[in-house]
């Protein structure tokens, strides 16, 4: 079924303790379209990007499947750039540079063909553009998943909670959690945002994994365990992408294969932390996913 | 199959957001033997208390088919004392009062009766008297699980060290073994733990769940999402009582099985931390594990 996403597509620049990159391509829509890319064809794509980003990004993004009509190129205009630094032990960052440039001023302009969408993805960016995605489709899509970050619960908190309203399911990490709902606990938590409006919580764990909250149900997702996580950049966007590209692929909507898809989020991300930006997404084979599925399978073989 | 415990029955003071205690039954040892006494009975017990411990608790022990033949009193010193104080978010404690008392001189004697024993738990205490207890069993037991805390690695490293060397499995914290080891990925922790002895290595993450890891593979066991974490002390130990009671149940000692015994535990310590101390323990019904059991494999359920 047809999926659209509507998120950054911008320029990282990324330091860890094993290198640093110059600007490379990144931006939560291109991490969520590439993941998504691996279960459901085509993609469709609201996003703005500068001058400066090279046609070769673009391409690739084709190449992916992604239908980039509603991709807007501002003449006059830089992408969005971030550059940070992870600290040694991957968890913590600092965002040393942020340039909204193009992202200042973003329109989500959705093109006629993209209005029969039935999967939405909404990669973090301010809520009210969001949520002027959603008030501009003529149909409500089957599913609309929202992605978020605690700086918009500092700055935006009533403009998020409109939006929260809207969607079905959220997507946010355990500390964003408890920051949205003052709750310690995550049961309590997810209680307090499921009435604000998702019928369904994702909670990002990073390496202790991922809960799936809904129906008055709880999912656990392990994170494998790795040697190295090498750029943690994007994982929570690859993780969307794997969830809802599988979603769409599957069409159905129940907690089961909610559950799967989040699996599927899982090993995904799994694969994205173990290269600089997209490296790693670009060219999997169908054979690495599922083998990557098997090794989280065997993580609870004893159950 | 015969279980022998080591480690503390002493008193505990507890103060957290919902209330406190005063002196109440604690110690490694009582956590780990009454867990693992819906597993396995007799458990026999060595430890030592003061001639301030009530005769009520030490018949508690017995009633829960713990064998308190090894259970010294000392008539002329008090019991260990630990008096700690959780914060508001449960995951972390201050530490108000150590009064070591008979621990300081402790002496783990083995009754003549014990040295048939199949399954060794070491609960935490000084690395030096595990050892001790290691080396006066005639009959090496068929497995031996040791568990110890960062207090040791801080204090008595070397000695630790040795410990590790003669035990078959080691149950720790992810944070106590990046400090053990000098590393951060817990997959690269475990690596270099095992190589100082311990076949296979449990890592506990509290309410992130819990790491097994030997014969080349990795399981990951859920912790069940509460509602409320009203009393954690004990929880480890409680862990271990339900991991250590299984395997002795079962007497089988392989990847599955201990996986298995992973998730015994991880349900035992569910249950511990929902009143304080040892409250919740000491009156469970087989239905009540039983469902709590079913609760985790819910977690689980679409793998």
């Amino acid at each position: 079924m047809s999926l659209l996403v509507v998120g950054s597509v911008a320029f990282d620049a990324i330091e860890t303790p094993f290198g640093s990159t110059d600007k490379i391509i990144g931006g939560a829509a291109t991490f969520i379209s590439l993941s998504a890319s691996y279960f459901v064809k085509p993609i469709q794509l609201v996003a703005v990007v500068g001058y400066d980003f090279p046609q070769a990004d673009i391409e690739l993004l084709r190449k992916h499947g992604v239908d980039t009509e509603g991709l807007q190129i501002k003449a006059d205009e830089k992408s969005f750039f971030w550059k940070g630094r992870y600290h040694n032990d991957m968890n913590s960052r600092d965002t040393l540079i942020t340039e909204l440039n193009v992202l200042g001023s973003f329109d989500p302009i959705l093109p006629e063909s993209y209005q029969t969408c039935d999967y939405l993805m909404l990669g973090n960016l301010a809520p009210q553009v969001q949520k002027t995605v959603i008030e501009r489709l003529k149909k409500r899509p089957k599913l609309i998943v929202m992605d978020t970050m605690n700086f918009w619960m500092d700055t935006a908190l009533d403009a998020l909670k409109e939006t929260l309203a809207l969607v079905d399911v959220l997507s946010i990490n355990d500390e964003e959690a408890r920051q949205l709902s003052g709750e310690y606990s995550l049961v309590k938590a997810a209680r307090k945002i499921q009435a604000m409006g998702p019928r369904y919580l994702i909670i990002k764990k990073g390496e202790h994994g991922a809960l799936l909250f809904g129906e008055g149900q709880i999912f656990f997702a392990p994170a494998l365990p790795l040697e190295e996580v090498f750029d943690p950049t994007g994982a929570g966007d690859t993780f969307a992408g794997g969830f809802i590209g599988y979603l769409a692929q599957q069409d159905k909507v129940d907690f089961v294969t909610m559950s799967q898809a989040v699996l599927k989020g899982s090993a995904m991300a799994s694969f994205c932390v173990e290269k600089f930006g997209t490296e790693r997404l670009i060219n999997l084979s169908a054979q690495d996913i599922a083998a990557r599925e098997g090794e989280f399978k065997k993580l609870v073989q004893a159950y």
